[in-house]
């Protein structure tokens, strides 16, 4: 119905995360109603995006060579944080609360979806380890199927190398988030907040 | 925090319809996974919708001069559709219910807005209507607070000029949708069911 150049684009956003052919004849909508010039600088914009480098040492976005936290001397060298993604890393930052180092995985393991171990940055965090004087490695994956998985992973690792015993390790606390609702709680977060209790 | 080319996209994206900035992030990460070529050939389509071409009749969108709904032959060419826009045309297309000509108004009289009928394709809908030996107009608005106002203004101009007095005026049904639960229906609805119920 649509002429077919309109809808290819329409596909294209349907696969975007989130988006139902709906939402993408929306976004062809809005667009159309763009100026020429708008649309050639959004193209560019998204056709740019496959020069995007990676930080070498921690797998974060780099402009230049290294990113700007691992150029970052005042951050405490010591720690490394093990997120799954670079917006995982972005939600850390946001908290202010950490001042560390980052080592992103690129995934997390995923049986069903061929995701093991071997395609995750796992090698390179091991050889920071031994490089670096690294004193904590904080687990911060997602409390899901998937991230207590690489989590477990990870620690069963770590633990069995007698390189790596001298080194603290932890992981996101667990228990209920700021604003819910006790009666609305999950079983397994209720579960966590009382045997977790903070003692006061 | 993120580097400038990121950021500016995820800014553009939160700029499109139903979209926010947790979710313009989520395309950036969808994005960064596809090939160069991907990217490519995304960004070519968004910069070749600034070459979409209308309808100069009705206004939907046209692969070479008229649209292909115009220039079919086998539609009744004596009732012409009102909608606001192409999606709406392309909603009664879906229907497989209608098989007369339609007219795209370009949106609705909007105040607050500043979108007054002048900005509406009108005029090219009065000389359609004089030119052609039409017998029927449809007023397919959106049943809204700008939609009315657009219906009772298309009405007026209508009905208090003599060259139309022969030509039948209709709108779309109102009542209660399919699926719906009387319970749970806005009174305008059930008001309108009620006004409007069908003799059996």
């Amino acid at each position: 119905m649509y002429p077919s150049r309109i809808q290819n684009l329409i596909n294209e956003f349907s696969r975007f995360p989130t988006i139902g052919p709906k939402t993408a004849e929306r976004f062809i909508f809005y667009l159309l109603k763009k100026s020429p010039q708008d649309l050639e600088r959004l193209s560019e914009m998204i056709k740019n995006l496959k020069t995007i480098s990676f930080c070498p040492q921690c797998g974060n976005f780099a402009e230049s060579n290294r990113c700007t936290i691992c150029v970052d001397k005042r951050r405490d060298q010591t720690t490394i944080c093990v997120v799954a993604e670079p917006q995982d890393l972005m939600a850390i930052e946001k908290t202010n609360d950490y001042r560390g180092l980052y080592h992103i995985l690129g995934g997390v393991i995923n049986a069903p979806q061929g995701l093991g171990p071997e395609q995750l940055q796992i090698n390179q965090l091991l050889a920071r380890i031994k490089k670096n004087n690294v004193r904590e490695i904080i687990l911060a994956l997602n409390p899901d199927l998937e991230g207590e998985t690489t989590l477990l992973y990870l620690i069963n690792l770590l633990k069995s190398n007698p390189t790596f015993s001298w080194i603290k390790i932890s992981r996101l606390a667990r228990g209920l988030p700021m604003g819910s609702d006790l009666e609305y709680a999950d079983e397994i977060t209720l579960s966590n907040a009382i045997k977790r209790r903070e003692i006061i």
